[in-house]
């Protein structure tokens, strides 16, 4: 399905796009502090209550797969999982790494101005992780 | 599945039960400055992305039927969905009405002190809510 969806300004300017994935498009968070990813259903309908049946369930193999994904790769020891939306109200579901002593523990990290942007080459490495254990699977 | 599932004490203090609910425990969040919500899963596991399959299954139709009982039930203009967990590990997916006016609007809930206690009318009256419009559907 082809709709008029547009990236939110404002996660734009804050992510980088990593790609295209089962109806979402995925974020990674520029900010190096904690793993931070972001999936954006590609919709412009706002609560997950609200999603049609079939984009529902690739949201949640996505959210799910990621999960394991940044289980997987970082050294973490809980995941913070969480649709909020009162700043960006496109529907985005944000999927972050979490472990004692990291910049916010066991605050969360919405709200906090710690910032901390990823090199070139860190990108680069990201990207190629993603497509290799998430994209290409 | 009968499991040594016991609540977390933390939740237990903070929060009012309103009953079981497909392999979950619902409830109450006894701060009456917004509808706020929590599904409890009956298991010792961590994160949604490990749960089986039927039990993942039945948290996420949990949280869309409430998700949909919040927006229907209170005058509110977007749902906070999360799964944290790092206070409380025990897994919970809190479910929060939010509305632009409301104690901490835009800001997220977690970390604030603010609190206002529901009186013992207030829930019954929502314990027959749900009771109707959740657990008997």
């Amino acid at each position: 399905m082809t709709t008029r969806f547009q990236l939110d300004k404002r996660l734009q300017q804050d992510c980088v796009e990593l790609g295209d994935w089962r109806g979402c498009l995925l974020l990674l968070m520029n900010n190096s502090l904690v793993p931070w990813y972001i999936v954006v259903p590609r919709t412009d309908i706002k609560e997950l209550c609200q999603l049609p049946a079939a984009l529902r369930a690739d949201v949640d193999r996505n959210v799910d797969e990621l999960s394991r994904f940044i289980l997987a790769e970082f050294e973490i020891t809980k995941l913070n999982i969480a649709a909020i939306g009162n700043v960006v109200s496109q529907l985005h579901i944000h999927v972050i790494g979490r472990y004692p002593g990291d910049y916010c523990w066991p605050g969360v990290v919405w709200g906090r101005d710690e910032k901390q942007p990823y090199t070139e080459l860190e990108i680069t490495q990201i990207k190629s992780r993603v497509n290799e254990s998430l994209f290409l699977q």
